[in-house]
């Protein structure tokens, strides 16, 4: 059966929630929300296209979590607490296995974080999956990218390079059905750090979520607050399946320039130290990501890498699109 | 020269606006923002593809235009006022002339409705454009497609079917650059119905706007209402252009099923014609959308068009993208 686009929209898209400050959902030309008083609304939107920011042949479930996940890591970004998405796709032919499996993805982790899909567009057209994710936040509790200063420690979240190495296994085999496979299932379905934005919220001096390689994003958190900073590649966090499966210089690689990671990489004014430790040992018990001290903030401009101590080159190429 | 994705965002998109209720714009993780006390947050996203939405060879001014218009009419149709929009551009490479003209044609017709462009996404893939668009309402206010009564008058405003009329010309023409044509500007230069939207706003029972063709979107409107209609084909406003310049059948057809109108289509309660009367004689005087009463809201779920009183059957096919 083909079905057309409204039915198509129907089916697979009008998405139950018990979100009460949705006033008006998938339906009509817009939605209507209704953000808390005296929070501040947040907006972010990504996308993602075949062939760039995922394999030709990536299962539509795979897919349709990404394409959530990276905007829900924007928002954890922020110390927001996620609310709304609008999902803009456009798809070649409307396949109902491929919708079924996509919509899937998406309203799974949609639901896990109590976010409503409200809105969209449905168009034929090359694969291309944009969602706008909206949210909110005590504004004083806003985390952004420019409020580092010298002296603040640098800390990053979870296991970055883990989806790289999960994305070069996964070139090398073409077998995207092994999620047994730590690595490739974290290539597949990102986590988003929603929970640990919202505690870094008012103790955080900056934040921002590594996308596009751990380096290459610290530079941009540097820049945005007019600082330096030292990384000291002895601390980067290694998880035990990137010990186990990749040499050192590869690992090194995919955790400074891997890129997909959604870990926070974030500062925190000296004296905070103590609050972060108790931020870890809570992760440790209840299986979320571990927090690592990676460096400190300096003064100036520059970023520099060390190891024992000393300063040392490193090749890097955060992903950048167009370069 | 060849920009990177970064330098991109910051040379093109980097939008300086008056808007005191944007604290934080694009160059962070997502935006913040903030809805006045009392309003309903209003969010809708509508994605433009090249061969689709538009020709291949349509100037990046008007895809930028046209990628706001769009978005701006979903809000018009909810009778919001527009705040803010985020871009999600996926485009095959980073051609800076193209890239000026869709900016400049995107954030003129952004600064014309004081609307701040907050953030977004530059990505390389197939040209597909994707707007999302965020405004308020009253909540008392909001114009939803599910308010029609047996009884209500039925208006269409402006000059549906000239936008199909003008995608004919390019098409015949192939010349994109003859915008003193009223049909291929128009075509080319959406103008959303903003101000009218507004104006409707606790006057109208139903609105949507017009943009897979009059019938089609009548249809629609009255499956929301659960209502049917009458569609008087003699009282359809046809513009001087489209007299003078197609036949009968074809204007009918594009008034009907042309789409990509984004005039409002909206009912009113009996009674309150003579405030749309009111409306209408503004709109004469300062150069607005006419308003022109087209037929009447049925009891039932059948939209019937008549002819000289008499109903007639009408071949029509609203656009669907998957269809």
């Amino acid at each position: 059966m083909s079905l057309g686009e409204f039915d198509l929209i129907a089916k697979y898209f009008t998405h139950r929630s018990a979100r009460m400050d949705v006033l008006l959902g998938v339906g009509d030309d817009a939605a209507l929300l209704a953000v808390p008083p005296g929070r501040a609304l947040v907006a972010a939107t990504d996308t993602l296209v075949e062939g760039r920011h995922f394999l030709t042949g990536t299962p539509a479930r795979s897919i349709g979590h990404n394409a959530l996940a990276v905007n829900l890591s924007d928002l954890a970004a922020m110390g927001a607490e996620p609310a709304w998405a609008l999902l803009s796709l456009s798809l070649p032919s409307p396949d109902e296995r491929w919708l079924e499996e996509f919509s899937g993805g998406l309203l799974a982790l949609a639901d896990s974080y109590d976010v409503a899909l409200v809105g969209g567009d449905t168009v034929r057209g090359p694969l291309v999956v944009t969602v706008e994710m909206l949210g909110f936040v005590e504004p004083g509790r806003a985390l952004r990218r420019s409020g580092a200063r010298p002296g603040d420690l640098l800390y990053v979240s979870g296991w970055p390079g883990e989806s790289a190495a999960g994305l070069a296994v996964l070139r090398r085999s073409g077998r995207f059905e092994e999620t047994a496979d730590p690595l490739v299932r974290r290539h597949l379905y990102a986590e988003p750090r929603v929970e640990l934005g919202r505690a870094l919220g008012g103790l955080a001096s900056a934040a921002m979520d590594v996308s596009d390689g751990l380096l290459g994003d610290l530079r941009k958190l540097c820049a945005a607050s007019g600082v330096g900073a030292t990384l000291e590649l002895d601390a980067l966090p290694l998880s035990a399946a990137l010990r186990a499966r990749c040499t050192p210089h590869e690992r090194e690689r995919y955790v400074l320039s891997g890129g997909d990671d959604y870990e926070l990489l974030f500062t925190v004014p000296p004296g905070a130290e103590s609050r972060i430790d108790t931020l870890d040992r809570e992760a440790a018990t209840a299986g979320g990501p571990r927090l690592t001290r990676i460096g400190r903030i300096e003064p100036g401009h520059v970023v520099r890498c060390t190891r024992g101590g000393r300063a040392v080159e490193v090749a890097e190429a955060g992903f950048d699109h167009f370069a």
